[in-house]
């Protein structure tokens, strides 16, 4: 049916849709042997790639760790505390940002042919990998979520040692890991409180 | 019914929940005057405050400016190429990132009373505050989808003006801004080449 996929534009989704993406959606610290296929790892990666960035930009790159000798070469790099989970959980997922983005803006951002020039300065640069390779994060969580996936990010790892080991000769660095598949309820904090409203946010 | 609101596990969404999120969702750079509630605002930060952040350290904030007069502050501090959409837009959004997040930790992050300690290191907090916020900044674009939504976000606008008019004397920065309402298609980018699988990602 045309109607199943056309853009639904000021179409508000439905309540359990929201939960499964935001209210009730949970960080996973425990996960089944339950894998991911790859097939479902390109599906994830075709969602992802169509979020907004900067220039179209899109600087993230994407280590998805699967194997038992991949997992060798990452986990050791993690901090204590993260390791036991990353081993258990069917992909850890190396978020990279690529700080030579602007080399592709040619062919990403065409109807724009100086738009490499104009991130010749390196620290600008690298705040616009940083930022969206972030927020390319954070749409490859939501997405992934959206699939029917758990998700459980992570900050504790030796960056200088996943770039060495992972990214060595590139122009690419670690940004941050997220462990990816069917999570458990094991080990499931207490929700952690918010902030309200006001005081995260002000209307003007 | 409980089924509705159930968190739903292993539930992929429909195609057409995913185009209205990832596959069919346009960066709009026109818009209606349609209003956008402060109720909405509201929901849609309801949504965005559970997305996941390293320790919930959760360090964006989020001014709304919908009003005349602080458009009049805002808009002068846009690139040139982003004032006249930023106008017509109901509501332009400064995403900033509070440097001092740690400070909020003994709240935000309770069953580790020593959190704030953490991030004693001011170079490591603000690397911080800006991916954890930026990782907000996804979220929040996608929440606004799933709300019925349009979004369009920015980098161009002089960041220093921006902090010295909305956020003075205290610790928040600005990230990027958002423009938020109803888009039209007028000015609509063709879509821009995104990287394949292969170009972008690697299953080890």
């Amino acid at each position: 049916m045309a109607f199943d996929t056309a853009p639904a534009r000021d179409h508000p989704l439905s309540d359990s849709v929201l939960a499964q993406l935001f209210t009730e959606a949970r960080t996973r610290n425990a996960w089944t042997d339950r894998p991911v296929s790859e097939d479902l790892l390109r599906k994830l990666y075709d969602l992802t790639k169509f979020g907004p960035t900067a220039v179209n930009n899109t600087p993230a790159r994407f280590v998805f760790v699967t194997s038992p000798e991949a997992k060798a070469r990452l986990i050791p790099l993690m901090s204590e505390g993260n390791q036991t989970k990353s081993m258990q959980a069917p992909v850890n997922v190396i978020i990279g940002m690529d700080l030579d983005f602007h080399e592709h803006l040619p062919k990403l951002f065409p109807h724009a042919p100086g738009a490499k020039d104009w991130f010749a300065d390196e620290a600008a640069r690298r705040e616009s990998a940083f930022r969206n390779a972030s927020l390319q994060g954070g749409y490859f969580m939501i997405a992934a979520r959206a699939l029917g996936l758990d998700v459980g990010p992570m900050s504790g790892f030796d960056p200088a040692g996943v770039k060495a080991e992972f990214f060595a000769g590139t122009s690419v660095e670690p940004d941050f890991i997220v462990n990816l598949g069917y999570g458990t309820d094991e080990n499931l904090f207490p929700r952690s409180p918010r902030f309200t409203f006001e005081e995260a946010a002000v209307v003007l």
